[in-house]
Formats: C-alpha cells, sequence, structure tokens
C-alpha cells in the first residue's frame, strides 16, 4: 500500500490555472497592432517608450504582465536597427517580468534576404536575428511569408508561418480571373512561389526572368529575357518583397516588350524605399497589390496601389496560438 | 495606494487553461503502444510515417497537437539506428508544432549499455542518446529498467524510471515461490540486482558467476565457476537483458553442473538477437521469462519462453505523471 | 474546408489544469519559512535532509512535488557555504522530481558582495551563484535587498527583488519622526540607498562618512571624516546589511564626535559576525533596526537591537507570484 | 611600478604548441577518405568500428587523438541512419578523447532536403542533423553542395560550403563545349543553381521543367511542361542531386520531345536510389555525370555514368582549413 | 609496456601554431580604431560594410580571417542602435569565418546605464548587450569605463575593463595639481569614483551634489545642496560620461554659488547629446577633459574642450591579451 | 586567379603560439598538489585564499594566468562544502582572468556516491557537481578512482579517469603475492572492482559479503554472510573508499569468522570519517593500505595503516595531457 498516494496533501495550495493573452506593440507600426487587437477583441497592453538623448531605447511595461501569454507586435520598418533592437529590449523586459510564454510576431521578419552566405566571410544575419530573439528569451516566432521557407529553421523552438498569398490571391482572382493570365517570377531564384500562384489561379502558365544581379552592388540588377511564353495575357508578377522595386519594375518593362497585355504586381512586404514609388508609378502596372505587414508613408502612396489588411491573418493565428488551436488548419487547401 | 492592482485589466484575455494527454508511437512496436493507448483510454495519435528512397525518414502528425502533454513511445529494437533517429524526429515535429511538453518514452533505451568508457577513446553512447533526445526538445524521459540506474543522471531533466522487477518477480513467486530457491546474477557486476530479487523472494541465497568478458570480441563472453552454493535449488538467473544469451546459457550449464535443481530465466529486456533463441531452447532452463518492452518476432519465440506484458506499468506512469502523481508510489515496497 | 480543425479530437484525454504552491525550506533559517508558509496558509512540505559522516549533504522531499510551483527557502547563513549546496541540491531534487517551477527564495544572497572584480584575477562570485542556481535547475529567484540592484541581471530569468526599506523606515519613523533626523552613508558607494532613505524621512538632510578600505585586509576599514552637516541631529545610519560592524561602529564614533545628538542604525541583512555583537553594544548607538532575513543566535542578542520580521514581505511576494499578480504594486510610492 | 609585469615567472611550463592534423573516417565510404588523406598526405587514423549483435554500433580509435585538429569524414549514404549515428559516436568519442577541434566532413548530409517543414507538424530534419552534431561536440562542418544554401544557418558555427559545380562543370565544358547548350533545371525551385551554370557555360539560354511534386508520396513526381526554348540544343540538366531519378529521367524525356538535339545530366550527388540505374540507362541521356561524395555500388553503375572524384577538392579544403588559409579562395572566379 | 606510446605516429600531420592578430572596426569611430591599429604596428583588416535601401547592413571582410585572434573595435555612437547591430553582424561574420579567438572591443559600451530594473517591467537592456554579443560569438568583451562595474559580470567570459581615469587624472594633475583642490562627484551614487580620484590626487577632500532624478523623465535632474566643503577650491568634477550635460552643469553652478575657486570637468565618455555643447560652454567651467572613447563631431567642441585618446591604452591593452601578458599590470598602482 | 590567396597579408602581425603549464591548488590538501607540482618540475601558482567573516571565500591569483593551460587541484574533504565551493571559485577566477583551458583536478570527487536517485525525490548530487564545474567554466575534469564509471558521462567534456589501482596492488603483490590469496568485495555492487584485482594478482578467487544496507540511515550497514570460499586464505578486501569504516571492519570480522587467515584492506580513498580509525585498528586487519588523494589527519593514523602517494599518477597525467600524449596509456595492460 503506497503511503504517499493517500496522506492528505499536508503542504499544498490549490488554484485553478488560467491563461491571459496580452498583446503588444513597439513603435514601428502601432495601427496594425491595434487592428489585430480589436479583431482579438483586446487592446494594446500600455507601454511607455522613448528615446534617450543617445538613441538608446527605453521600453517599460504600465500593468503586471506576470503569467502571461504575450504576443508581442513589431514590423521591422525603417529605422530598421532600431525597430529590431527594441523588439528585443520588449522581449527582455517580457522575461524579466515573468510572462508565461512569448511570442514575437514578425509581420515583416528584419534581415530576412541575409540567409546564407552569398560569398565567404560575410555574416548569416537572418540567423544571427534568430539567435539574438532566443538570446532575449522569445519562446515562439510568428512571421508572415519569410523570405525563404528554411529560416523556420533558424530559430530554435517552434515557427508559426503565415502565408499571405490566399489574400493577395482572392483579391487578384476577384477583379482579374476572367483574363487569360500567366504567372511570373522577377527572378529564377523565387519561382517556387510562382508555382504556388499557378496551382491557385487555376494553372495558369509560369515565366520567369532570367538576370543577373551584381552583388557587389547592392539593389541593382540587370534584367534580361523573358523565359517562358506571355504573349497577349496578364501577367501576375509575383514577389515575397518590393524594395526599391528595380527588379520588378523592369520585370514589368521586359514583359510589355514581349507582347504582354498588362502586369499585375502582387507582393506581401511593401518596403517600397526610395525610389519604389516612383518605379511603380511610370513601369505601366497596372494594379501594384501588397499588404501592410509594413506601415506604408502617405508619401510612398500611389494611384494603382492597393493595401490589402493582413490584420485578419495574424488576429486569427493568435487565436489559435492562445487556444491550442490549429494555424496549418488557416491554410488548408492552399499551402 | 497602488494603481496597479486595482486598475481593472483593460488589455487580457482570460481562458481556463486544459491540460492536454495525448500518446504517440513510432513504428518500432506499435503493439505495445496501441495497448499503453488503450489502458489510459485514448488512442494513438494518427501519425504519418515512411522512409524515403535513400531510407530517410518522413514522419508528419495528421491532427493538431498544439498546446499538448505528449507522450512518445518507442522500443529501441532492430534496426536500431532507424528507430533511434525515427523517435528522435517526432520529438523535434513536436517541438516546433508547439507541444506544451514532451515525454520521451523508453521501454528500451538503446546504447545504454555504453553508458561508460571501457577503455580510452570511446564514446560513451548512452549519453550521447540522452543529448540528442534534449538538443530535439524533450523535456522530460520516462524509461524501463536501465541498464545502470546512473544513466537517469546522464539526462539534464526528470527521468522517471519504471522497474519491471516486480512483474517478473510475481510470476516467479507465483509458480516457483514454494521451491528452495537461489537467486543468481549471471555477472559480477549485477550482484546489486540479484540483491533485490533476493529481498523480494524472501530472502533467498546469493550466487554469481565469475567469468571474464573479452571487451575485444563482442558478444563473446567466457564463463567461469559460480561463486556461492546453489546445490539443490531452484536457481533464479536475473540479468536486464537477454541479447545474444551466451552469458545467461553459460552460466545455466555452470549451474546445472554445479548441482542446481533446475534453473528459471527472468530479465526485462527481451533483445533475443541471433543465436539467442537456439542458445536458450538448448540451455537446460525450465522457463525463460521476459516482458515485451521489445518486440519478439514470431521465430524468436519458443516453448519455455514466457512474455509479460509491461503496458499496464507504463500506463499507470503516464496516468500519475499526467495527473501530477507520484510515480515514485508506483513502487513503494519494492525500491 | 478544413478537415484538421471539425474533425473531433480522436485522440486526447483533457484535464483542468491546476496551480499547486509548495513552500520549501533548507536547514539554514527554519523559523522564517515556517513564519512565510503560516502567512499564506500552508504548512512546509516535509523534508528530510541531513550530513553524512563525510559532511556531504543529503535531501529528499517526503511528498510528492511533481507539478508543483515549488518556492525553495533558505537563507544563507554561516556555515555559508553548507546552506547554499542545500539550497543547490534542493533545487536539484525538484528539477529530477518534476515540480513545474522553481523559485529560489534567499532572503539573504551569499556572496553578493563579490559582485565584480575589485582587482584582476578574483571570481565574480555573486554571478557564480547565479549560474549555479541556473545549472542545478531553478526558473526564478526572489531576493530580499541584494547588495546592489545589477545582481538582477546576473540571473538568466525574472528575479523580483524585495525591499525591506519600507519595513525598516516604518519603524524609524515611528519612534523618531519627531526629531531633526540626518540620513548617514557610512561608505561613499551606498549613497543611493541613503538618498531612498531621505526620500522617504521627509527630506531628511544626508551625510557620508569619507573613508578607505585596504582591501588586502577583509573586514578591516579605517573611518575617516563625516561628509555632510550633522550637528545637533538624530543620524539615521543606514546600510543594506551589517557583518562584523567594524564599519557602521567607527562611522557611529565620527557621528557622535562630529556633534551628532544620536545615531540609529538600521540595516536588513544582521550578519553579525564576530565581534559585531561587542561592538554594537559599545558604539553608543541608541537603536539597532535590523530584519530576520538570516537567523540571528541567542548570543549575538543584546538589548538594543530590534529585529522586524521580513515574513509578510515574503508571503505577499509568494502569493502575489503565485496568483500572477505584481510584486510592483508592493512597492509602489516607495521605489 | 608593476610588480606583476617583472616577476620571473615561477609558476609556469613553457612549450611550444603544435597543431595535429588527424583524418578519420567511418565505415560509409573508405575509399573516399583514404583517396582525401593520401592526397594530404597521411593516413586514416587506425579506427575500431563494429555492430553490436543487436545494431548498436562500436566505435573506437587505436592511437591517441589528444590534441588533434580532427577531420571525421562520413558520407550519408545507406543505410543512412547508421551512417549518422556511426559519424555521430565518432564526434562523442573525439570530444571525450580531448581533441583539440572537431570537424565533421559531410560529402552528403543526410536529409537536407527536409529543411524546412512542407506542411505543419512535420520535423526539420536538416536543422536536427546539425543540432545532434552539435550535441556530440563537433566544432565546425565541411560539406559539399548543401542542398540548400540555408543549412549553413542551421548549425551554430562555422559551416564550409564546398562546391562540386567547377569540377563537374570542366568536365561538360571539355567535352561538349564547342555544341549550342541550354541549361535546364528539372524543378522550379532550383534554376538559381542553372543560373550558375549558365554564367559558368558563356551565358547559355536557361530552361526549367514545369512540374508539380505530390509530396504525400515520395519520390513520385509529375513532369510537365518544358518553360524556355531547348530546340535543337545540347541541354544540360543540372541538379545537386539524383535520387530514384524519375524527376531527371522525366525532364530528359520531355526536352527531347520538345526538340532537344541531346541531354547532359550533371549532378553532385548520385544516390541512385532503385530504379535510378534503370530510368538513367533508358531514358536517353548521352551521359549522366556525377562525383563520387556517395559509394557508388557496381551494380548501379551503368556505360553513360561518369563518376568524377571530389577528393581533390575535400583535402584542398581540409589543407585550407589546417592551415589557417582561406576556402573562400578555392572558389574564386566561381561562386 | 604501453604500444600506444612508442608506436610512430603513422597519422598525424604536425604543424608549427601561430597566432594572428587581427584589428576590425566598424563605421562608427574609423579613427580611433585605426589610431589603435597603428600604435600596435598593423593596419585595419580591409571590410566592406554599407546599408541597403531599407536600412539593414552589409559586412564582408575582404581578407581571409580564418584562425584569427580577432579583436573588433567599435564605438556605440548615435545612431546608436545601427553601431551596436553592425558590431553583432561583424562578429557573427568572424565566427562563421572560423576566426580563432573574437574579443569585442567596446570603447563605450552602449546600454551600460540600463544595468538594474529602476523600476518593475523595464529590461536590464546592458545584460541584453552582453548577451547579444554572446549570442552572436563574442569569446571575450574588452571595454573601457563600464558604467558600474558589475556589468563585467553580464558577460559569460573574460571581460577586460579599462580604466581611463589614469590618462585624466595625469592631465589634472599636471596642469591643476598646484591648486587646492576638491574633488566632486555630481551624483551621489558615483562617490565611489570620486574617492579613487582623491587617492590620485593626494587625497584632496571629497563633496557630492544631492539631487533627485526624475526617473518618469529622462535626461531631466534637479541639482540640490553641495554636501561636502568647496569654499575657496577648485573642484574637479568627475563623472563617467556627459550626456545632454544637465546634471553636471548644474552641478557646476551649485559649487560656484557655494564659493569655488574654479570647476574642472573631466569625463571618460563624451556622449555630449544635444545642448550638452551649449550648457557646458555657458557654465563656467575652465576645462572639460575627456576622451575620444566616442567621436566628437565638429560643431560639438568648444574652447575649454580638451580631447584625450585613448588609443594608448587599448593598443597596450590589446598587445598584453595578444601575447597573454597582464592586463591588470597597466594599472598597477591605480586600481 | 585569387587575389585572397596572394595578395600579402597586410593586416595581421603573427607570433608563435605557446602552451604554459600552471599548476593551482585550493587549501584542501596543498600538500599533495605541491607533490604534484614539484614532480612536474614546477611550483603551484602563488594564490591568496582566505575566508571572510561570515565564511564567504576569497580567492585571487598573485600572477598573471592569461593564456595558461590551468590545472587546478582540491581533493573534497572535510569541511567538504567549502572544499567544493573554493574550487568553483577558482574556476571562475580563472575562466574571468582568461585562461586557456581549465583541467578541474579532483583526486576525490565530492559527492560521487550519490551518482543517481536511490528513491524518489532525492538529488543526483554527482551530475549536480560536474554542472557546477561546468558552469563555473571548466572545460575538463581528470578524477582518480570515481564511485561508478558513468560518473564520466555526467560532464559534458573529456574526463580523464585515473586509477589507482595498479599503484595498491603493486604494494600487496610485493608483500602478499607469496600467499594463497582471495580476493574479497565488502558490498555486492562493486565485485567488477574486485574483478580486476583478481585478474592482477594471478587470478585470485573471489568472494563477497552479503548485506543489506539501511537507505534511511545512513553510514549504517549490516554485515551478513561470505558468499565464496575464503578459508585458510589472506583476503585481499577491495574498496574505492573507506569512509566511517563499518562497513569494511565487519566484512573483515566476517572474513575471520569464516576461516580467513588474514585480512589486508585496499582502498584509493581514505576519509576516515570518525569513528574509522578506531574500526579499522580494532578489526583485525593485518593492513590497511590507501593513497593520498584525501589528507590524513595525525589522530586518524594508526600503526597498520600504510598511505601511498598517488602524485606520481596525477603528475604524469597532467604531462600526458599537457604534451598531448596518451592518459590511456598510463593505464596499458591494467584496464
Amino acid at each position: 500500500m503506497s503511503k504517499d498516494r493517500h496522506r492528505p496533501p499536508s503542504a499544498v495550495i490549490r488554484k485553478s490555472n488560467k491563461k491571459n493573452l496580452m498583446v503588444f506593440s513597439g513603435r514601428a507600426h502601432p495601427e496594425l497592432a491595434q487592428e489585430v487587437a480589436a479583431q482579438i477583441g483586446t487592446e494594446l497592453v500600455p507601454t511607455s517608450a522613448y528615446d534617450f538623448a543617445n538613441g538608446e531605447i527605453y521600453v517599460r511595461y504600465e500593468e503586471s504582465v506576470r503569467g502571461s501569454d504575450a504576443f508581442v507586435i513589431q514590423s521591422h520598418t525603417t529605422p530598421i536597427n532600431e525597430c529590431i533592437m527594441e523588439h528585443l529590449l520588449m522581449v527582455d523586459a517580457l522575461k524579466r517580468a515573468s510572462a508565461k510564454r512569448i511570442t514575437v510576431v514578425l509581420p515583416f521578419y528584419g534581415y530576412a534576404r541575409q540567409d546564407k552566405k552569398h560569398r565567404g566571410r560575410e555574416p548569416i544575419s537572418a540567423r544571427l536575428v534568430a539567435d539574438m530573439f532566443k538570446a532575449a528569451g522569445a519562446d515562439r516566432l510568428m512571421a508572415v511569408d519569410l523570405h525563404t521557407d528554411q529560416i523556420q529553421g533558424f530559430f530554435d523552438g517552434p515557427v508559426d508561418h503565415l502565408f499571405a498569398q490566399p489574400v493577395l490571391a482572392e483579391h487578384v482572382q476577384k477583379y482579374y480571373g476572367h483574363e487569360e493570365l500567366a504567372v511570373v517570377s522577377p527572378d529564377a531564384g523565387r519561382i517556387k512561389v510562382a508555382e504556388q500562384w499557378s496551382r491557385t489561379l487555376g494553372g495558369a502558365p509560369l515565366a520567369f526572368i532570367h538576370k543577373t544581379r551584381d552583388i557587389h552592388q547592392p539593389n541593382v540588377s540587370i534584367a534580361n529575357r523573358v523565359v517562358g511564353d506571355v504573349r497577349g495575357r496578364i501577367c501576375v508578377l509575383v514577389d515575397d518583397m518590393i524594395d526599391t522595386g528595380g527588379t520588378i519594375a523592369k520585370a514589368c518593362e521586359a514583359l510589355m516588350k514581349d507582347g504582354a497585355k498588362g502586369v499585375v504586381m502582387a507582393a506581401t512586404h511593401a518596403i517600397l524605399s526610395d525610389p519604389a514609388t516612383q518605379r511603380l508609378k511610370e513601369c505601366g502596372a497596372l494594379e501594384v497589390v501588397v499588404t501592410n505587414t509594413l506601415p506604408i508613408a502617405p508619401e510612398a502612396e500611389f494611384d494603382t496601389l492597393t493595401v490589402l489588411s493582413i490584420a485578419p491573418l495574424i488576429s486569427r493565428a493568435i487565436m489559435e496560438v492562445f487556444e491550442d488551436g490549429s494555424v496549418t488548419s488557416l491554410f488548408d487547401g492552399h499551402a
């Protein structure tokens, strides 16, 4: 007979265990975070954040976060290193204030393009970012459209990878679905994404632009010929992000020169570094469809730019994570 | 007056926190895992697992495992390295799919015999196995009859160590308890186990076989003389595992030569590598009692082999762990 | 349509998740731990602890601690290395016995004064203590009046830092608040603490003792002149701890020589190493106010010594931690 | 005056510090390792390795490895899990035997294709492999043609990534350089590699095969139409590996159907799982050029198969690493 | 007889082991790094560093760094988060390029003032900075005048802490040594530093400024009365850094009002955030003596500012570290 | 042509790399450490070590240890927790002072007997000790006769395990080799050691004492009957340590009662806790042979006690480690 099992527990206080969802936002893109919080049915946790005179960032939460299931949203926009550092400091503060679980939400993951050594003696900056969040105390990551899927493997823990493609594709299907479409990748390295689009758009034919990028001069690319047949078709030019817009604008021109009927651009992340706006306005595209994973400055907007909200996707994913549901289920039939 | 304490929590969503027990099995010994799941009152989580053409293993869970209290059962049987790798991949997949807690259940812990450096420049393989499960994401281990107790200390976290000896001893007591018994260790290094048996069997006298094992030739041993008096007694020859059966079969012969009335063998782990079955059949033992921690191939069975189920022990231990009860209590009066 | 989301969960057992508070104490200062447990409304978990013949410590819990929210209280008193080692062994035992969360409660944190390298080739012992608790399995620390605030940063995880100053100051205010007070630091390095006292005591003027401490001869100090004006005032001489009492006793004498009307000493930690008691008795102080973070031997007590209990502070902090409340709120208006 | 600096060092024994290069090989592909060792000018370290009766692997080095700069070569060939486990055990043994630095040399990195979660609840097996080598004690990795460059970021330490493409391209240039060439990727996801080939082969035009791979049925793919113009050209069909050969054989057929003049296949890793040999023999390719990163069984060879040795590349890289030279320099003008 | 010992080593290549010192600099303050390199007798390693359009930083070394004893110098100046991120990326690149040992040289350590939680729910940013450098691959740190000595304990590894005080004090002694001096701390928390100055300046009397700093409004402070006697003396007002200059300028005014004969300010780190220059010019100080741990913009300079070079100190320390000498010896008689 | 390879190295300073052996000792057993240092041909590094008034230990090295190959010797004798803590502090100080490699030398490893959980809710103290040395900064361990070989696997790094048995056996062979010997284990769990002795002593027959140890009462054991035949023989009673001597003294009596001609005891570690000396004097043994891994107090000595020095073994092992020789070779033909 076990005396351990039947002795009344003399030295225990029992209490039911609640989960407490709290959503936090840095200063990079509070509009998106507020939209997410509202859709979840809560508010952002009141937070003090400001810069000291020499640029050091100060962060403090105005309410107790002890025991919380914390989701910390920050888009890595310009000035990108400040945004990342603020994000890290927020995680450190949550860890030291006894948050129970910390999920770092990255609508746009900074340095994602530096996910490998292109040449010797470079950093793998995307891995460093993952390591720094781990060091700061992150338990989990949630990210939208990582530059490559392998980045999930850079973090030692769960990564919920959300796909904006269904959101963008629904829009394209609605407005251009009646046309003869082709799906075009502006870059040989990203045709996998175009294949996914092709499947979603009923098997539209594929093409890509064969070009060389000079790795010594960042943000400059030399467009070459179109590989695949695009004549007479509305080309859906797809990419994960638009930075200075050089690659995609030249791709657009090449497609028009090759006899395309028109070009629609779709990308998740609208970085829109200068001179992206000018290039996109002038390249002749019918429409440029993006999401709000990054804030878009008023002066960067233009007539043919359509911004779809990513907030519904993020808020549903947060609720699935909080309630131990399935994030995979959000993409059934898609991925 | 603290404004923190009395301000209504504006930015929290509360939800009661459930624990979700899920049981998983690799392909090594699904019968045992199914038996365990059934005794717990659940089913194994549907899982895809197969080999690619070059032997790489693929694993995927068919249901969401987010937030689960996961128990992953795999016996490390032949082909042992595949079984271990599949086990590790299952843990990695659980970690990345946000299981809350991962308990690795090892009815038989592979490489447990390599728990020290016998000579210089060897690995300590049992420690490496523990480290690999840690690296993959295991929070806890549960194992049956580890080769040495010290292996618990190889894992940086809780290890629930289950003992099959009560199961085996109950059987021996029932069928041979009326005889004059002696407890015999086939190996000088494992007499502690025999002492435990002696206590359980009412203080039966002890003996052991003094032999030398040539470490340059694995699985070969040279039996020597019996130390202790076994004349006229039924000898219960006890060990933790039977691999090729050479040691224990020779021990049996030595005991019969020394005047034993008969020999009953008892061991937890029935590895039964070739030519164990032949040796055990021919050695003259009255009965060979083992458990099903490892699957036993039909062709390895023989008339005097008795296989007792370890499932009740594992299922009770899993429930104690899940319900925050006491695994220690399962062995009160025994250990 | 997602089949994942709507398939009834076939392979899950759900159970509500309780939190179980358990309080543990080593052998250093059980009276304090019992007082804390009683104020929380529970008892200390029955624990076996004794020394083997060669001084090795043995520890075992008499009840199951699986799944507990464990608070392990140990004051690091004399013999201090045994107290620390016992504390570490208790944490290791909790980790291996599957406690859910382990909070190390340090009413007095041993080696806190060695928080930096005073000269080259010294250890940073306070960091080593933090690292050892981490290695043993501590999830969180709770400490009273750390020698420097930076020690919080030595531990890789949450640290709840409790302040005894309000407890001490309430006593001083009550008995001396009607006098003309001055707040005096016995050491140039700790005037920040005196500033805090000055604020609490209505802006009493500050002073400090300018001395040199010879780092080659521990526990010896050479008092110098008083910096600041203390003439005709009751001086509240404040420090975090009183060890051998040399510094503070000489400070007292210097203040009296400088025309102070009287001296009240206040310190959180009463180490009282020999010959502290004699020095404090003879130095002419009106009262020495301390707390019971450390046990005070009967022979170390003296007439003008007042010992206030720290137990209410610790028990309230433990309840806030257990119930996911706010420890910060305990000090609102103070820190 | 510093007494530290000028006191004669009374308590030091000085000795010049040598670097000792040692090369080790597992049992997977000793021919390659021997070739590497011979080109370096040394021999493989004598090593005992065998399987116990139940399949557990035993490893021991016959000479002291203390202080060595160790390079441990193992190709992850069939049976792949044994090869990986043996590799890990060899690393563990080196670590425990005080090797100074351990470089894991992976001519073929097992599980490299599982470098991301294709769907939810899968492992990221390539990251797990990196983590296991880290856990075993690896300081550095050296690998040939990783399936994706991002895998470098899976390991927390230096990875020397060697490219076999110059070796293969030199052969193709020599025998087919006078023809009109096109470079074709059998898979949309690997056109980047084809671009590299195009640059090496003087700007030959690019094409790719647009197909869908059913992820539920491993090793099966459905070839689709050729994207790009290949009419009348010798197509160099390039990939990193040939496993069952299904994808590449169907690509070959599609190219011939589209009017290609002929097809030459080039791939670094010749896994050649059944029925690769039959498919490659029957698909009509002029030549299949591979390297010996993996051993090729005699029965898998066929007339049009050309095997180039990767040993010169690996041996030069090892010498650069040992002598603190530049591995990057081995690929100048190429990568 | 041991055959291991006397068998000729058949499988080893021996080579003498060199140490290779290399000095690297980010873009924050290349003049200081060049000065350091020149004094060591070498040049900075040629390095590419630029910003991508969205502000992400790119770093690459132009020469092989394999096996180097690397010292990476970066002052954390404005924009401080970029400087820190660049520093981290440089360390990551060194780690992945097989540098043998990486020493991070921090003339000014960013976020050092956030070395504790002033209130609940703040980060400990200085610890986070240490953790991030560890995560990136730093083996060692070298820093000048850390804000508090305890920061050494934030890094899990060796920290060489250099003191600029001798450099500053030599200047003050030379130009003001013939005057009646007093040493004044502008802040109660830093009188320890003033005590060190007092010892160096022949036992000059101490004073400090008693003020309160409002932690809700950064960079603002309220000066209060002088504690200690400064009448008729030249006051040496000492601090570790001058940021906006508010505290020290008000201290200067308070000293003059209290009858000081004149004020000389001395501080190691000249952050000089706006409006420091104006305040320092107008406060009436005779001279402001600082070092060049941070770059000083031409527009921030003014007539009474004296900038001493810290390069000799750093270069001597680097040589001591490289040659396994004693950094402690650099400060004998001082610390 | 590679410009990397042929550009003269502009930015490197090269220097030959020396190894510097330094030997350190704590205060536990300086005589042994001095003997080791002398045999190596050096002196102990001058070290300050004392206790503060409250028992905290202070440690500092008087000479630079930067870059040293450090061997830190400390026997874990009474008061054992102080000895361990001092050992840990010495390691931390070496790590922070930039020692290149730290080898912890443990003539006697404290808490080695607590190498497993005998019952639930105990610590595994021997693993905790290994973890603490790792946390403090130890790279390697060297230990003499660990209580169980598995303890090597508790440390994540190389462990050099030295065997004193050859030293003891040589003495026994010399003085008793002409007699009819038997080798006896006082404990069923340690017969493996006796088997090793039997091999060394020309195949002498084995016996062991069958007893039960009551785990609730430490240091108490109940001797039972002798298993094996010892009549007329000189019994060599072997164990790894003698603590209170109860077990071995009762074993001695049992052997004499069973007709042994005489008893010689041999054990590596002479803990000799009270009342060991009295028991050993009175038990009738001819001689008690031990080594000086632990200091033996003058009052603990007695006529029949022989103390052999372990210093030659340790000093040879240190030299092999320093010179990258083979420690395994020290035991060829023995282990």
